[in-house]
């Protein structure tokens, strides 16, 4: 799992039916690449987050027929990223 | 998922029969390096998307069959790549 | 999808059952690294041709248990790799 | 597999069902970037493992449902990263 | 499938009961990194293989239910990585 950090919500008004109603974050990784995840934990702007990619990131939902390949898996307690 | 904008349409006149009759579109990454996905939203030229890889590609098109590892999952609503 | 363009054949006595008796291209990414993939579409040298990686590598082959993760998908009509 | 360096355990109190009670583990891969993995096989800090992703990652662990991408497959008994 | 070259045995006393009594062998890639896989075919130290990611990666062990996520698919007759 990668660790990456929340970076807002991500408003779609046309897209697939396989994503259900799952919240959307846009997220930043280690390299400041943002990527598109489906939350099922409910994280903040600002958080520090891991997450899961492949049929991981499907497990990772309340209905793994959800049509995501990154999940937000967990959010980390406390995080430095200059660690 | 990744976000990628739309470059324009692929013509294949010889390809493998699981790909059915999808369309095929041209999108270009956050490096600049095109990539070929299917399209069940209907995108156009120009515009923002975000992609799903893996299984999670296939479970986005009508057919879960198709022989995708790349499916536009939605259009998004604003997005600035310089924000 | 990828895009890429096919070098050659690769010729391997000693391989894996899981194969078959698919033949193995070898292709050139965008980034100039040589990969090998199984080719269902009959491809000639110097085609440009996108390829599908995971298991949607194996739904491109009439067998669908060969054990290959980058097959050709299909071949592009025309492709200008400096556009 | 790749072959990545324990640095610690990882918090999270707010997490996704789908982990149950696995151990989470930051590694470091050969570029210096951390990553979270699950941990089956008791691997401490210091100590040089190999990882598996994808399936093979939920294989790895006792229950295959778990929510993983990345996870511990053995500790090597002598690993030097500069050989 | 990317073409790899084997550098040697790794000694992992303690793993995964998921990997079974495979071999596991040290790959190196075309950029010198150093990683690790299943070997079904035999391979010795200086061969030039080609190996598989993924599900696929099971699917060329005699048993698909290794906890692997590379495999080595063949032993390629000739090759010379400066082509």
């Amino acid at each position: 799992m990668e660790i990456m950090q929340v970076m807002g919500r991500l408003v779609c008004t046309q897209r697939v039916e396989g994503l259900g109603h799952m919240h959307l974050r846009i997220l930043c990784n280690n390299k400041g690449k943002r990527l598109v995840a489906v939350d099922p934990v409910g994280a903040r702007e600002g958080n520090w987050v891991f997450t899961a990619t492949g049929t991981a990131a499907r497990w990772g939902c309340p209905d793994p027929n959800v049509q995501t390949d990154l999940t937000i898996g967990g959010i980390i307690d406390h995080w430095n990223p200059d660690d």
